[in-house]
């Protein structure tokens, strides 16, 4: 019987001793719950994806110093650990099998992904090797994360190697809505199809826009996911696994085990959670800004920052100008107030006088357009940049991926800050958080009127979403379909989507681009987020089925 | 004997319809000199490279559409001409061969570049075929770009085809400084080993941070480059072909051609005023605004912006404060004056003091640190960029690579803009290029006070670069070895630069990747600038060498 540890754990992108250290420290709970396999990660010893640091030779060397250094802290048990290995004849992502306190084996990862947010190609030579290791008996195939996600392709590089107890897969994948199911199904696909355990140990953690959502799993040999850790926080989980003398590989977990799924909003709330406090305290930061409106993105945007950080960590700003109602100013501060974080008016009217001044001496320069309602979101960005120069406190934006898409924002106003908490979710899920998040509080954080309200900038008098934008409805749809999933205006229009409104909102997305290239980082929580996984130019005149 | 013509030409990404309307003129000129064989360069009917677009399904069947229509358009010669070909079992980089108009034959890319700016494996299926056609006897084997970058590799590819009179390679090869000697040689031996010629139609043009540079050639079985295109423009260059009894190939080019060789500054100039002009107007807009400061940089760009676009394009604006010296404001003017463009003074001052009364309100803002210093940036970011939304001119923003890699800039402030002129030059060849940019005008366009004065912000009275940084001189040579040759601390202080001063500047490039992530494109001129060749992450705490 093998005791099998699993240590889903948060890394920090290259900080390698940091990493090691919290290595360690799991080792040590694991030693003392009898582990005899203890598993990490990929790339957990650089932490995941690493980019192109990569590319410097120096950072390879420390890859493997700082494996050999794990190996050498905790010689008592087997540890699988992933880790960048610069080798002679390549640069691989790698697991190392450290026993007695050396570095006893090394598995390359043969299948690299290079699509979506993955670059390997870029980075990694291709593994052909195989890797079995046996610890108490039980026959343990190496493998990393994509690796399990060709089912033809991992019979054929496991042809060779005998019978098999368990197939164990390290990863680092990122999350997106529904991801998880996905993820059952194939490790329950693979675990029949070998007649064996499979056990999962994924990544823990926000790394600029991904976030891994832990979620570990084991699964006997008849496909059944008996064991399931934390989602979106650490956690170790054990179990023992045994072949039986019917050939069945059994499992049983000996710690609690997570539940299996969540709902939708649940998943992305903690998605959001994880994704925000991350950025903002592994780049080093502890308070936080949002400039608050009283509407409901800026409203969503303060309470995931309280969730995440603290209350104490989050000051709302609200900037008026004349075109600011009384009553969204007043929803700005009850916001807060229901969040307990400290609340700031500062009101622009007098910067935004004087701008115009300076700017009446060009010719031409007016008060009525788009350029005046641009200049109020750039005072406010200004002043929230200014604080966050003067304090050292992070500016999270609020806008969501619907305006994100459209370009329905200020380049350098509203768009300003470090961290963009909202830029993967649509407007009409900002909607439905918003409810989540009053009914998990059990109280109206975000007060019935913001979420009624219709949505407006309120940068001219009057103003509402609406005047230039179609229902939030209609234009997440046709972003979804645009944007997630790349259809044609021409298979959009015929799943019943009008021609026009189609036309427009496409036209509106490809437009764009500059202003999505100069945005900050977010939570990415779809399939095709606004980051490393939508790659297009800036200089763009295609235009799809001539518009 | 064959008559050639290689058409060089400046494609846009995405405009089909476009591209091959410009294909299409150069074929009638083509025709008019007798060309048998016309060729266009790698990905001419898209553009290069169109990124994302390859994943739409869509854009694919347009591409094929285009090349048909080209084909039909043009049916008297033989063409070859670059396309994305979505077919039923994959996506190829390809090269369609048209005769009597249709598509006779598709050669698919078989190397793929995955790295520096390239990411192809993201997008293409790998080909394996190779293709040989016959056009008035002489036979020709067709390559695309990066094929023809491994000899060892073609010659495999080539192995069974018999003997080839040419090689012909479409590529679209973007620019940095010295690359054309790389070429030559490449051509040259190319040639050498498979005795035969070898064509090389490369692509002209600026697309977002890329600068295509043309200098399309033709090298004789001896691997004398014989005939060469034009540099920064576009180009059709025609040459003779033939095979001499004594087995040799002879080119005999039958129109003037191109110096082989420019120097260094000529080509980072040219570069420059193309990817500049391309990025203006491909995208649009026909006015620039330049915040011109009676620095260095700013007089560099808005020389470069005036000679792209015409002086009457561009808008030079000096906004001053209190710590702008008289000398600075007279010399933004003479700068503008110099070059004919047209100049605007305002003032920020009241605006600077109307922020800083509304920032009093919060306990802890003070006007003696960097807050105050980068407010007034924010300042000068907010006025060009609401004359920008009102006049529908675009930004060119004035940040050297010395500054962008330090991080010597305010976010949102000296870095709002559309597009970054010297992004990728570093300062000390910023001074070179203002002395160049004289001499070729053979008068002081950027005065010698300018080139003379210590550089500074001027965001507080008597600031100076080196308050900061070191001498540029010592900046830009870690620089060039941090971020250009990835080398480590200890290798740059190993080569003799001092200890402390690298790890500064080496702490400063790391902690500054947030603001290059949401900074705007500019011309790339190295082998490795800040855009898709530098992927770093922005939560990163990798230390080199233990600083």
């Amino acid at each position: 019987m093998l005791r099998i540890g699993l240590g889903q754990f948060n890394a920090t992108v290259g900080d390698l001793d940091g990493n090691i250290e919290k290595m360690s420290k799991i080792w040590t709970q694991a030693v003392e719950a009898d582990v005899d396999l203890l598993v990490f990660p990929e790339l957990a010893v650089c932490g995941y994806p690493p980019e192109d640091l990569l590319q410097k030779r120096h950072f390879l060397v420390d890859n493997r110093l700082a494996v050999e250094k794990l190996a050498a802290a905790c010689p008592e048990k087997t540890i699988v650990v992933g880790f960048a290995e610069g080798a002679q004849d390549g640069t691989y992502n790698a697991a190392a099998i450290l026993k007695k306190g050396k570095i006893n084996k090394v598995y390359r990862k043969s299948l690299l992904p290079n699509f979506s947010v993955f670059d390997e190609k870029r980075y990694f030579d291709v593994g052909t090797e195989p890797v079995v290791i046996n610890v108490r008996d039980i026959r343990i195939a190496i493998t990393i994360c994509f690796d399990l996600w060709n089912m033809s392709w991992l019979k054929g590089l496991l042809r060779e190697v005998g019978r098999l107890d368990m197939i164990l897969n390290i990863s680092a994948s990122p999350f997106h809505v529904g991801k998880l199911t996905t993820r059952h199904g194939l490790i329950s696909q693979c675990a029949s199809e070998f007649s064996c355990a499979v056990s999962y140990c994924n990544l823990v953690g926000g790394q600029d826009e991904l976030v891994f959502d832990g979620r570990s799993m084991i699964a006997d040999s008849a496909g059944r996911i008996v064991a399931q850790a934390k989602g979106f926080y650490e956690d170790l989980l054990i179990a023992d696994v045994e072949r039986a003398n019917d050939g069945a590989v059994r499992v049983k977990p000996i710690c609690e085990c997570a539940p299996q799924s969540v709902s939708k909003l649940e998943e992305i709330h903690q998605a959001l959670l994880l994704g925000t406090r991350d950025y903002v305290r592994k780049n080093g930061f502890k308070k936080t800004l949002v400039g608050i409106s009283g509407g409901i993105d800026s409203a969503v945007t303060a309470a995931v920052a309280a969730e995440a950080l603290g209350a104490e960590n989050v000051l709302c700003i609200t900037m008026p100008t004349r075109f600011n109602r009384p009553e969204t100013v007043k929803d700005a501060k009850k916001v807060a107030e229901n969040l307990g974080t400290e609340f700031l008016t500062i009101p622009i009217e007098p910067i935004l006088s004087h701008f115009h001044e300076a700017l009446k001496a060009v010719a031409g320069w007016d008060d009525k357009g788009i350029a005046y309602e641009n200049l109020q979101a750039r005072i406010r960005g200004t002043i929230l940049m200014s604080l966050s120069n003067q304090f050292g406190a992070l500016v999270l934006t609020t806008g969501n991926k619907s305006e994100i898409s459209v370009g329905y924002s200020t380049l350098y106003g509203d768009t300003a800050g470090g961290f963009a908490v909202l830029k993967d979710v649509l407007k009409t899920a900002v909607f439905e958080l918003a409810k989540y998040i009053n009914k998990i509080a059990g109280r109206q954080i975000i007060p019935d009127d913001v979420m009624k309200r219709a949505p407006s900038a309120e940068l001219r008098a009057g103003q509402k979403d609406t005047d230039a934008l179609p229902d939030y409805e209609l234009l997440d749809k046709i972003i979804q379909g645009y944007v997630e999933q790349d259809k044609s205006a021409k298979e959009l229009i015929d799943s019943g989507l009008a021609r026009e409104v189609v036309h427009k909102v496409i036209r509106m997305v490809d437009r764009n681009e500059y202003k999505r290239r100069q945005s900050p980082p977010g939570v990415r929580i779809t399939p095709k987020g606004f980051g490393k996984d939508r790659r297009l130019p800036i200089t763009n005149r295609y235009i799809p089925d001539s518009i």
